[in-house]
């Protein structure tokens, strides 16, 4: 059992993780250390690719405080990992500083990093796991997904008429939401590692798929995603797409497992498929689909291209999905769905 | 100016008058007797066509009950009329009774029976409008638009997963949305005064296009609002929606403007429109939509029918609604939305 003192922790520990930025490929992870008395010691979170993990972070914190950790208890949001990648395993620094016992939130999804505790104890720390668990697993619910599946969580977003239409006939669609809704989605892209489109969009409406400020300026280069763009098709360099804000990737694939595949080598846990419509069906087709965020328009086209190009042929191929947050945006609606196995009724 | 308690008066009023089922071609209407101290004499409401009017039924109870109501104020929500239809005009009544005042919510926007708050001045009684006004208005959208614009106030309804599809290919469309959602389209049936399909959506899903209860059950032939089914095509007499229910008109017709036109000779002041997609297209195409309730499924279908079939060729051809309700029904969206004049955004 965690102590009052310890979740009180965790949740300071939650919160350092939260603060952090794109950590990916790696997860979020925060630190609180305490001494005996409860006291807190050092706090810490993970950075990012090549920066100290949250428990060394939070034991070199507590170093620069002056403070003696021997004895102490770490309170971590995420199972400590064992494995030595970039930097060394987390466990070797927590026993190389005598630090007593370890309470975790998440336990570690990785099979290459799993252990972390079974070495700890074995070493005599004191370990206790499951603490705030969903709220810790909250945290990396795509860098789970990744890990578990071994293939990137995929967040499908649309922007559509009431009537489900993405484009008018003659292909215009700029703008079809509101700018309130489409700074929301600069909000969303920002969190991926990754923004996909086909080549159709791509050619099209000449995206530039790059994350911008509120004044429409992009980030550093350094927190943009990955541009991917799928298709066999050439694109000219003068398209947007290849402009000097981020990276750009071109996967030459009409296959979304082998566009996964692609994506998880380069260490992508999280992709943002912008579409469009045949695209975004392929891979919802494929059942590769693991969130979806449609902006809704209030507003009817009446016809034009479809949100979605996806094959079904009878009701029964309908495929439910379940809402997990429905809001307003601007004058625009917003809903997030996950892909549900609820059965749908038959017909009487 | 209105005293406290008669804006209370005002308040019963309502009540009054939203407890009524179907008045139309009639609106529902409200009324309370005070006495000079303010003491309730008399409630009534109008039942619908062929009944007595509120101010009647409130002067009724008032006598029945024992009271004088000579000098008394009548708070009745909507302006009395000074025109004799089935029965003779209120103001009449009201001033055969010796009413010495009249507080009202919504001036009467019929111009056959505009004139009462005149009338009754013009006798010495002490007139008071606007009460209450916006609730009193509330009461009697569809019925104020019938009367104001001579044709009848036209909602569609219709049902649509994510994509904006409401029939898969092969026309099956049994059910997109849940149980819960088609209980409260009943629901809103039963306050129409017609219930309209076209011929495509008859023969292709035979509706029964009537109001049930819970257990399915037919409610009273009474209570039914008329079917219409509109097309030049020849319904067989097996199909649904000539069961014996409920009355059925044939409009064989595909003008918009003659369907309505039609409608309204026959007291129909609010059309329930069902669709499908072809004659919904029509209605929307010709601006003969006044309001939208959208039921969303949260699916995918990828391919079928669009729930609405218009004529866009541009972006600029979308027409905006203004959401004036988002709630969940059930699994599914239900949206409420009335056609609006703001403009879209232009390309930048
Ligand atoms: N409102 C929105 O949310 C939104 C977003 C994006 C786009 N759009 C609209 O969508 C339209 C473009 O539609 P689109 O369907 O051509 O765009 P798309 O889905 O981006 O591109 C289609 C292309 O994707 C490639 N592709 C890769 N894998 C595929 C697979 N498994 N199946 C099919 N194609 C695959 C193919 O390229 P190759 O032929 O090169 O192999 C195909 O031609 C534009 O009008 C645009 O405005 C709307
Ligand atoms: N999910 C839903 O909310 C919903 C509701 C209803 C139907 N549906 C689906 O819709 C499909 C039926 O589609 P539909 O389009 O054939 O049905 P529809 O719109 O009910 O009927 C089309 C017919 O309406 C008549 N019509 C009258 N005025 C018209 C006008 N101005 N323009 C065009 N037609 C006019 C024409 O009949 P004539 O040719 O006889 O003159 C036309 O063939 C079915 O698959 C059904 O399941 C879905």
């Amino acid at each position: 059992m965690a102590t009052e003192i310890e979740q009180q922790a965790m949740r300071r520990a939650l919160e350092a993780a939260r603060a952090t930025s794109r950590t990916l490929p790696n997860p979020r992870v925060g630190c609180v250390l305490l001494d005996a008395g409860g006291l807190e010691l050092g706090v810490g979170a993970h950075e990012g690719a090549g920066s100290p993990h949250a428990e060394v972070r939070a034991l070199e914190a507590a170093h620069e405080a002056g403070h003696d950790v021997r004895g102490a208890t770490a309170v971590v949001t995420l199972e400590p990992c064992d494995h030595t990648g970039r930097t060394g395993p987390c466990t070797r620094a927590l026993l190389e500083a005598g630090v007593a016992r370890v309470v975790h939130g998440q336990s570690d999804p990785d099979p290459a990093a799993a252990g972390g505790a079974g070495t700890l104890a074995a070493h005599g720390v004191d370990v206790e796991g499951g603490v705030l668990a969903e709220e810790a697993e909250a945290l990396n619910v795509e860098w789970t997904h990744a890990v578990v599946t071994g293939r990137p969580f995929v967040t499908w977003k649309y922007a559509a008429t009431l009537d489900g239409l993405s484009a008018a006939p003659d292909g215009s669609s700029k703008w079809i939401t509101s700018a309130e809704a489409r700074r929301d989605v600069q909000r969303f892209r920002a969190e991926a590692d990754a923004i996909m489109a086909g080549t159709g969009a791509v050619l099209s409406d000449d995206p530039r798929l790059s994350v911008r400020s509120e004044d429409d300026l992009p980030l550093p280069y350094a927190l943009q995603p990955l541009r991917v763009v799928v298709g066999e098709t050439t694109i000219p360099s003068y398209y947007r797409v290849f402009d000097r804000v981020a990276p750009t990737l071109l996967i030459q694939s009409r296959d979304p497992e082998v566009v996964l595949e692609r994506l998880v080598q380069d260490g992508i846990r999280h992709v943002w498929l912008e579409g469009g419509p045949r695209l975004a069906g392929a891979f919802w087709n494929a059942g590769l689909i693991d969130r979806v965020i449609g902006y809704i328009a209030p507003a009817m086209l009446g016809s034009g291209r479809a949100a979605l190009e996806g094959e079904a042929t009878t009701l029964a191929d309908m495929r439910p999905l379940e809402i997990t947050d429905l809001t307003t945006v601007g004058p625009d609606i917003r809903i997030v769905a996950i892909p549900g196995r609820a059965p749908r009724e038959e017909m009487p």
